[in-house]
């Protein structure tokens, strides 16, 4: 089985969001899926996709305080400014956390450990929605 | 062809491990199959799995000597400290370096470089035994 | 509908350089196909593909300049040395930045965002020519 979507996650501020259940109510055909992989791609260049922890939000409020200090706004060298003080972090981060992931599918769920989830980076201050394709590919449990 | 299966990593030190051959080996299906990709998921926020260098045992040194200073303990804006001051970094390093990895097959076998290997990066102190779930995907050789 | 091929990137100064046609006119079968997932494998560990800003240069300048200063040369407590300056930094960045991407295919082509591009971060000073090995998997579209 095969099935692809394109979704759109709502806007959000600069930060870590977990968006977990976001996404996987817009998988079709998840539950119909005994064994695969669901792959996700962000369509942008100035956020991320990342698995941590989700349950208390200082593990994300803490990712968001360590990656502002390791890439800081307005670093001399930088030549890409038109776009604002926020956007060459932006895409920096972007490749540092990556912009794609694949997930494990079993009995219809993804097989995430029980602390982990999906969180969004959102690296733009006014970075609005942000789209997503969801591609799965697994074998059908009728 | 789609296998799955779950496996545990016996527990290891804190630094960067050479696993390949321990996941290779508990590969259900992986010598039957002529052409496919293998996806890893580690279940866990607090360690990695990367691609790097598979003989040197100073890479995977200097790599955690690296690790260490980029993201050290105790700095002062963290606020998830509860679960000792290894655990953010920890949080920290997985992001950075990943927790799932889909790598190609051939001929029943990795498609691996001469010089890759797959690393767990153990970020804990005492991170224990890690789980992680394998998905194969392929054509059958037969 | 299965296809697997190995190309040879160009060899290319340090840095970061824009190669998604290079690697789309390698791509067998991708016209044919549907709806699916290609996977692309550098088989090298001192060199790294990501998907970011497909536009302008002084992006991939500005991610050099910044990479360069965050795993810089000659770190003291390096080992790895025997392979020169620029090895055990190419490693590091390899890992941070990774070595595999999935990628999306829809309508028989790469499902990119607007201003996503696939890039080559080659890390050493002669790198040299690059393998990569290319698996695509999906629905075709006959």
């Amino acid at each position: 089985m095969w099935h692809q979507d394109e979704i759109h996650l709502s806007a959000r501020p600069r930060g870590f969001h977990l968006v977990t259940h976001e996404l996987v109510e817009a998988l079709p055909g998840l539950e119909a899926c005994e064994m695969g992989l669901v792959h996700l791609q962000l369509l942008h260049t100035s956020a991320s996709l990342t698995l941590n922890e989700n349950s208390d939000p200082d593990v994300r409020h803490d990712m968001d305080a360590f990656m502002r200090r390791l890439v800081p706004e307005g670093l001399d060298y930088f030549r890409h400014t038109l776009e604002g003080p926020d956007d060459m972090p932006a895409h920096v981060m972007a490749s540092l956390l990556g912009t794609q992931l694949t997930l494990a599918v079993r009995d219809g769920r993804l097989a995430l450990g029980t602390w982990q989830g999906i969180w969004l980076g959102e690296h733009r201050e006014y970075g609005g929605s942000r789209r997503v394709i969801m591609t799965l590919n697994g074998r059908d449990s009728a």
